[in-house]
């Protein structure tokens, strides 16, 4: 595709984003579980983002996009369009901020999203998933009552608060001695993986970081396949409602590409298998979108035998039937 | 009852345990949710022992226990009897610390529990919960093996290492510049909670302890209105497996009747739904004793309106069905 080239964020601006949230975003804990272990024969760190606030990464990205903005427009509110998580977590941090909020979200959102967002104060304007074009809807709302849009992921201010998630890892596997051989991510539209390279190419270069996918959503891994970005094809489904993406981001595609050793793809079963090993091993609640790079790890998507690798648990906000499913109960 | 004066363990076995535990137990997060503040009215801090080695803070005090032992005894093992998360908690630190263990355990433990046990290499007693005297089977393996008997709660190197939890609450709250009005803990034997006053009449004297148990096993709070040590009624049953114990002891009551302000006491059905909200608000799987004082606070046996409270979340070891069945699914 023919875009601009924009402005990428940089590590710099990943540690800048770091001393914003200082106090607002969770410093959430590097997990680990004998268990895990020894299912995949390497050691397996989990970057628990589920007890971050509003429950996914979402808050860091948002928090930091809606500080940043200049004192007049934040006053004027913010506008953003979202499967659930982007939603609470642009709708905690304009609550945090002290500015409100309007969420574009799909009318078949799961409900414990949907509530979350709601119970942070925002203004629900639902949308057909089918239908609709969401992203104009917001971008109308913006003009009419003078919000500024804050993208899901294809910004810079976002993408430097999600890099958050990988200067902590940094952080916390440096505590513990270790150097991670591979670093994996889920991956809707990019911008954690992202912003996580960003970090990870400062401060542990060796690293191999991989964008994780769910199956019939794998347009990251076309993507980077091909050098150049690929929509995904049309009628797919999965229940990883967190990594519906139709294709990468301008700006996450050209940091991905850059710093990315590839995709990894898993089935929606694998995603709940990783779903009910998180349960049982190391009880956290994990969606399915949260659980991919967990499942890639333990569906031997990637071979972990003999290796450290770092996977980020990237969301919980998940339905109790689903997660009923997933676990077997 | 008529018992000699067992030595009680102080604050300074509390502070001694903390350096042997230092890189072994994790510091595990003390959570919130503005979702719970909001359901309660006040302000609600949730240790989550849930991601604790193991699955539960038992772990904390077998390893403390162990550790204790002459070099000797250690080399020769250890023996121990449990429901399950004591179980786990020997194994685990039994296998931390290169000695062998075995456990002594109702038939009908959860498969969860069971199998936490045996992946670290625990040899497994099983006993029938009825006709059994699970205390006399491990007394006569120690004998007939030469391995230290672990006590479950009444134990004064166990108590002190379960009273980590409660250092670590009162160094988190002190993070955040708080002094909690209350802390509410849950109790089988007793052992978490008199630790956990050991910790806070030190650190935070003002504090309020209670003791949490299920309906048909307030054996504690019972005790305590009296002044003596009570056993349950028999014929009970709770769906809260962890907190089963027939009364409090010793060792325990003699701290707790001392510390603590007093017990409340919650039903199966309160205990549910607060794994639900863990769950829904937290993203922490809880069992069922486990919950019982995030349910006191929840269903009003506590009233924390305009107040700040700790719970200890204890233990996450549930079986997916019984989950599924909390959490609505």
């Amino acid at each position: 595709m023919n875009v601009p080239s924009p402005a990428l964020p940089t590590f710099a601006d990943v540690e800048a984003a770091a001393r914003r949230l200082t106090g607002k975003a969770i410093v959430t804990p590097l997990l680990e579980s004998a268990a895990l272990d020894r299912l995949v024969g390497g050691r397996v760190l989990v970057k628990a983002e589920v007890l971050q606030v509003t429950g996914s990464f979402k808050f860091r990205g948002a928090y930091n996009a809606i500080a940043t903005l200049d004192p007049a427009a934040r006053a004027r509110g913010v506008v953003a369009f979202s499967s659930g998580n982007h939603a609470q977590g642009v709708a905690a941090a304009a609550h945090t901020l002290g500015t409100s909020s309007v969420i574009v979200m799909p009318a078949d959102a799961p409900a414990v999203k949907r509530e979350g967002t709601e119970s942070w104060g925002a203004r629900i304007v639902p949308y057909d998933r089918t239908t609709d074009d969401r992203e104009a809807i917001a971008r109308r709302i913006a003009a009419e009552e003078g919000r500024a849009l804050i993208a899901p992921f294809d910004d810079a201010g976002v993408i430097a608060g999600q890099g958050t998630v990988g200067l902590e890892i940094a952080r916390q596997a440096a505590a513990l001695g270790v150097r991670p051989d591979a670093l994996l991510v889920p991956c809707g539209g990019g911008g954690l993986v992202a912003g996580c390279s960003l970090a990870f190419k400062a401060r542990l270069p060796a690293t191999a970081i991989y964008a994780c996918e769910p199956e019939g959503f794998d347009d990251t891994a076309l993507s980077l396949a091909t050098g150049e970005r690929q929509g995904n094809r049309p009628g797919a489904s999965s229940i990883a409602d967190a990594l519906l993406a139709p294709m990468p981001g301008a700006i996450t595609f050209a940091i991905n590409r850059r710093n990315l050793a590839g995709g990894l793809v898993v089935t929606d079963g694998e995603a709940m298998a990783a779903m009910a090993a998180a349960f049982r091993h190391l009880k956290i609640v994990v969606e399915p979108g949260g659980a991919v790079a967990l499942a890639a790890v333990l569906a031997g998507r990637f071979d972990a035998r003999g290796k450290t690798v770092a996977v980020v648990a990237s969301g919980g906000n998940v339905d109790p039937a689903t997660y009923a499913r997933a676990i077997g109960g």
